[in-house]
């Protein structure tokens, strides 16, 4: 714990953004740096993962009912180092690497005092409508979201600690433990991290399924043991018996093999959002089962031992690490995926050391 | 603990049983007495609950994938007094007064040894075909699954030992505690157990829906404290935010409101069964709020407690018994709910003290 | 929510207080009324109940690293009503009756985030030295912490809710259920409200052990069932099997005598504080039974439910309350149990309606 | 599935048994090869872990109240082949491998239907009193008791599934996941265990404390991530706000040492066994920081997963082993470790492939 109160740095840069006007319309402006509130640091900001919901907002201009009505600077897994201080900031020293937790709950509600803040009504959330995100090089957070760094892990692998946390905290919820059997519909970016999520935990078996063979492929070489072309096979069929199912499609007949797959007493996440509020879900198995169905809605508490994990080894998030764009190709960055469908994780260096 | 392996007393009468030979056809018949087996006990039988799955057998001939085939004797909520024991068993005195778990798992499999033994899939469950049931004077019953009734407890309180059992689970699984807030759909025998069950666990609010009235009516004199009329509220403007919702209907529109229902990080519990395989459930409201949803499937290891809360007190089981009748009434017992929808539950008397 | 910021009315009164200047020492005297905070109440005290903890501070100075070294209000077990607010205080209306959680946290802490903001190492605490309590007509809290009163609840059982807290807290963690079998040591206030709570959360047996056999015979009229001379009996033999072992003593005999009694797999939870650091725990039986011990440390989340529980009837917190003091009888009410030890819960009316 | 109920194969060898007749005496004996009842198979013997009960039971004469009155066998890590079985045995073909859980429960009390079968007070366990063990060539056993072993497991790694079984227990009780940080006290073979269980599921920091230098070495080498000379150094010194403390000394300062090293709300699991019936332990740090305290007994449930976490590579069995002994050299086994403290594991070849 160091004082706090710096005033920043002098020769700070421009605060250049990538800012989203409209639907496919992603501009490069100047912003004013932004000034911390007394608990929060000023940073700046190094690598910005590309998520699915920034292609989403890309190219739809809404997610269910999150719409961009203002220019939004989309960004939120991300990594940067503390340069400035609020009066009240003491937590990290100037220069200290962080990785931002992009949600800062109200801390008061029912839901933050019950340790799910996840869940809390008021949070901030970068780039959720109307909140700017991460694609600008200086930002502000409080500084108990902003996770200090070791130096294991990259500036890269700090962005992503934030999709990590996704598969932790599905897994998580699942119960994954050693020894576990677990079925994951999706081969995508979240269906990765969630296959190295219950790597890390133990499981004996992962199994994947996609309807795209290449996605299965790099699977594999993630940490899959085994994977299901989605076109001709089921995980009913593959990893009958499973512990644990977890959703990573949002596709109704995905999720509804996916229950099937499930052993008695075994527990399946609904990780994938789906297009419509509604999905048919197969009642008497989950009651003759008795199959627990849980979904997530981001992840709590994951930060610290997400950093713990991937600073052991345990966990090479470097590796799902498929494009670098410079801040200025930010726009090249949000179509990669639609170029390229194998693309698990493009990432925008904003800064570099 | 007394040495087993009495003879059967002399005397025994006349095993007469009602059974079910087809949609309605229902005959009083007599039948050999059966023989205990090394481990089990001959029960007299008391006390039968006639049971929603009893009246479905009667009128439709199936429940789900479970067909009549061959004559069934059905019931399976039971009460009554050893009158013999085979020659390993020493549990139960004759005379003993029991509740009969109707259920007898395989004990070797994996559900088994984790301690869900309703999820076995060798169990032998009265009046499930082809097993027969307790609509009969006598019947043999694993020693194990026949639990001593204190005197506190009457013969009908006994055999509803079976349906509290039920409502246990549930608000088990559903992790009903002091103070809970709890939502039930369905004002039937089921919900009405699921509300006893909630009561004795100190929730503190009972909110139960259901389209009728008088059924409501007789709700709250059992112990919920609000209801709504399902015909033109919803049990999410009535009890949003609950901490629980059991459904006990199996209905679509129940469901989904029930759910709707739900606070964050809230339980939904399926008791009532679904006539279709699927149903559709609001994946966005389990997502965004992670709710937990799961199914019941019958229950395990709840007699005891069940017993000692029933001896205790706290729940008043014979005020859920609408109408007697003897074992030669049988048929009028099963078509008594269709006549009076607001009749809990009707009980046979199969032998009296 | 109604706007906040009003200045407290005019007309208040002079802020009394009853203030420990030492061992036994206990001085009324007239201190400014204090301005709530941005986020605070401010509330005028109608009844504080005394607590244990009053009394080891009055006839001690001390309880453990706690040390009383500058004049210090005691009470922490409060009700009130708002009479104040500051700017940003909009939850409650003026004239709200409340109750008070006398611990208010940092919210920012990793036990915190986590849910378990009783293990906040900077929580501020009414009368913990060096934090008056609320023996003084006039207190602030952060209004969160002030919980809004229903009509069913008098300002007595206001107060009480605090140690219904610990009493749920307890038995929240000892995972005390419907059917449960509960054995307690001691038979004090804390004794009482633990047993309160487990008879509310459905416990079949509750069983009280103490050395006392008045406070025994107040205890079977509070709700327990059993009864056990600590003198001449013990809760292995009268309880044995139990699921559930709660420590109301610190009493390292008490302690061990209660975990023989508990079950495989059952729980023992240490809530009496204990005067030397260490104490001699059965290993061989923790190990072989596989039981699993923890303690308490005041409670968290519990004041919305223990409030909801109350205003349902199922805990009458009024049938407590042995005797009423004014606030310049202070002295006496501290004095009270020292004279009388099986005074369960004297009460300080601050202020009446 | 096959058919049961094979005939043993002609050829059987002669049963020769190492014994132990009394303290420090083992004597290699033939004994007739024992008949599979019903239900159970007949087991040629591979490879047998020496346990640290067996060299107690060969230096001591007894355990606890455990006490060898008869000669006995010793020895229950064990991996073996089919070679006969009962009549209604159908699981298992003749020739499968198999690792052998050598307790088998009686899968009728409270505590074995409720999925806590390791605490089945009629638990039949090889080689504690008067049942006897495996070092021997052929044994019985239930066949839902005999785990199948895939070909990626070696005969001595199929032994060692027991040991593991010991830390996947005492882990999945700590509740150690991704990222925990876990501090074990003893590096021996179970604290060894217990590290690469910790180290399976995910645990980021491994902190194992011992007075012998070169255990510690070794343990750096099985996966601890750092090391505590205890005769210099404390747990809570190195390891404080661990998540998790596991006790495999059952020596009081140590469990002291490690209770103190827990973080708020973590948990403390104690393994070894204590030379007394009774431990000091730190009362108010358990109360004030809510630490969750047990102790293991065996274990359940374990061999399914423990297969299939090392058939997956992810914890390697074979690296435990430190020396290998023919059946005939028993004795020597037995004071292996005595001679030389830093063995892990001595294994006894009974037969091989």
């Amino acid at each position: 714990m160091t004082g706090g109160g710096d005033a920043a740095p002098e020769g700070l840069g421009a605060n250049v953004a990538a800012v989203l006007y409209g639907i496919g319309d992603v501009r490069i402006e100047e912003r004013p740096v932004p000034v911390p509130g007394p608990a929060e640091v000023l940073v700046e900001v190094r690598s910005v993962g590309v998520c699915g919901s920034d292609v989403h907002y890309f190219e739809e201009g809404r997610i269910g009912d999150f719409v961009v009505r203002a220019p939004l600077v989309l960004g939120h897994e991300t990594s940067g180092v503390v340069v400035g201080r609020g009066e009240r900031a003491g937590r990290h020293p100037l220069g200290q690497r962080v990785a931002l937790e992009p949600g800062v709950p109200c801390s008061r509600c029912r839901e933050c005092r019950e340790g799910h803040y996840n869940l809390c009504a008021d949070v901030v959330f970068f780039a959720t409508p109307p909140v700017d995100g991460t694609l600008t090089r200086y930002v502000c957070i409080d500084e108990d979201f902003a996770h200090a760094l070791p130096d294991e892990i990259s500036d890269d692998a700090g962005a992503l600690v934030e999709p990590l946390s996704v598969g932790l905290w599905a897994c998580g919820k699942a119960g994954v433990t050693v020894g576990s059997r677990v079925a994951i519909a999706g081969a995508g970016p979240i269906g990765a991290v969630v296959a190295m999520a219950a790597q890390a935990a133990g499981a004996a078996e992962v199994i994947l399924s996609d309807v795209n063979p290449l996605r299965l492929e790099r699977a594999l070489r993630l940490g899959a043991t085994a994977t299901v072309d989605a076109r001709t096979g089921s995980l009913e069929a593959a990893g009958g018996g499973c512990d644990v199912f977890v959703d990573c499609t949002g596709a109704q007949a995905a999720i509804a093999d996916g229950i099937r797959a499930v052993r008695p007493a075994g527990i399946a996440v609904l990780v994938g959002m789906c297009a419509s509020p509604e999905v048919a879900l197969p009642h008497a198995t989950i009651q003759t089962r008795e199959i627990w169905v849980t979904g997530t809605f981001r992840y709590a508490n994951t930060y610290p031992r997400a950093i713990a994990l991937v600073a052991s080894g345990a966990v090479d998030l470097d590796a799902l690490v498929d494009a670098h764009f410079d801040l200025d190709e930010s726009l090249d960055a949000l179509q990669a995926s639609r170029r390229d469908p194998t693309l698990l994780k493009p990432v925008v260096r904003v800064t570099t050391a």
